[in-house]
């Protein structure tokens, strides 16, 4: 049987192990909340570096960039990091370069997956279905804070391992904490994460509608993954519910 | 108000940050169970050594030298990892220069902190006590298991947390997990435990003995404490109990 296993912040990727597998991100509060709502909008492709300069350097050469650092929109860039910032009708098509504190980091520390995908709330059924037609072992890669675990990005992380639990062994002890994180906060997450000091942190940036938004399972059916140092709308989506229902790629509203 | 932080793998200790800190080392399967069984035994003090071939030099110049990797005692050393070991009378007033697979590396990672006590549920209100007698921030740092997160750890991280919610601040992400998960398992820590995959893994060296003797609270009030290379009992236990109750340093049977 397949195993899906969760490793807590990007410090410990080389511990937990990432070749042969399919890494899923997760940086719910924002970046990757923000990728599945992008390409759920019509964004052509994104770029996702480390660094504040490569944006820059990418934005010279005519990208849209964006870049978050502490929670806010860094000096000098085009757009920051909520999540309805990616609905505005003058990005569909275009190329946004992107960094943030957490969740890029993410996805360039698992650069030797087989495959990187991005998961969010907002996709959480498209991703779980995704894996469920795979072969490979799954490790979901908590971005966290730097470097700290955090608890949305764990929630995630349990709220997939419950999704696929009929499906994948998940005996590993951090896999075993997310599922029961899960499981006592799903009834309200807002106020479960309401405790939380980073989460306090950025309701202090008067992000209560992100976070909101944010914690909203299977608002899209459309799955980031990385292409190289591109990162594209998943094109061959599973399709199919099990009653038989057809669901297309994209926005279901 | 003072802070208590919980760091889940010694990998991430510096992130953490342990200086002007108390840290209590935790490695409940089983080194700082066997630590407090040996102290509250008569044992006289412990070197506690990161790799084999060190101990192995302590126990060429007299030492009584305990070894453990990977669950088991390793070759050509005089006890193991078993906290029923440490009750043996023929270790009284002696020295015992220990390493293990995660509980030392820990203690090691650690050394920068104000003062190293160490934790098992076997001295859990010793040391809630003892803490709440101090002035210092606190930082539970979690042993794991070879650098990954575990279970029996996070879940003692969490009781600690639990009795000093009404003296501490516990809002950071990894401390509200940690207390999440213990309340959830408290009622039966063993059953809980038993659907990890390193408890099945040490249950497969036939130790559940040590497992449930382990997970037992206040069998004993003694802890021990770094000073400097040696861990020795820390003479002054906080010794009343809020009822005035009177305790003594060491077995409370």
């Amino acid at each position: 049987m397949r195993n899906i296993e969760v490793c807590p912040t990007p410090e410990l990727v080389d511990l937990y192990g990432v070749e042969g597998k399919i890494v899923v991100v997760v940086d719910i509060l924002r970046a990757t909340s923000c990728m599945t709502t992008a390409f759920a909008n019509g964004i052509d492709h994104m770029i996702p570096v480390a660094k504040l300069e490569e944006c820059k350097a990418l934005q010279k050469s005519g990208y849209i960039a964006a870049a978050e650092r502490d929670g806010k929109m860094a000096d000098g860039f085009d757009i920051g990091n909520s999540p309805f910032t990616y609905m505005e009708p003058h990005l569909k098509g275009k190329g946004i370069a992107v960094t943030t504190t957490n969740g890029t980091q993410a996805i360039v520390r698992s650069a030797k997956a087989d495959q990187i995908i991005i998961g969010s709330f907002l996709n959480r059924s498209a991703v779980a279905r995704y894996l469920r037609s795979q072969s490979q072992d799954v490790l979901v890669v908590c971005a966290g804070w730097k470097g700290k675990v955090n608890l949305e990005d764990t929630l995630f992380a349990g709220a997939l391992v419950d999704d696929l639990k009929n499906d994948m062994n998940y005996d590993s002890d951090s896999a075993i904490t997310a599922q029961v994180l899960y499981n006592v906060a799903k009834a309200d997450m807002l106020k479960f994460l309401s405790n939380s000091s980073h989460v306090r942190r950025l309701k202090g940036l008067n992000i209560t509608k992100d976070i909101e938004f944010c914690l909203t399972s299977d608002v899209y059916d459309v799955i980031p993954v990385m292409e190289g140092e591109r990162m594209v709308a998943m094109k061959e989506v599973v399709a199919v519910e099990s009653n038989g229902h057809h669901k297309s790629n994209g926005a279901k509203r």
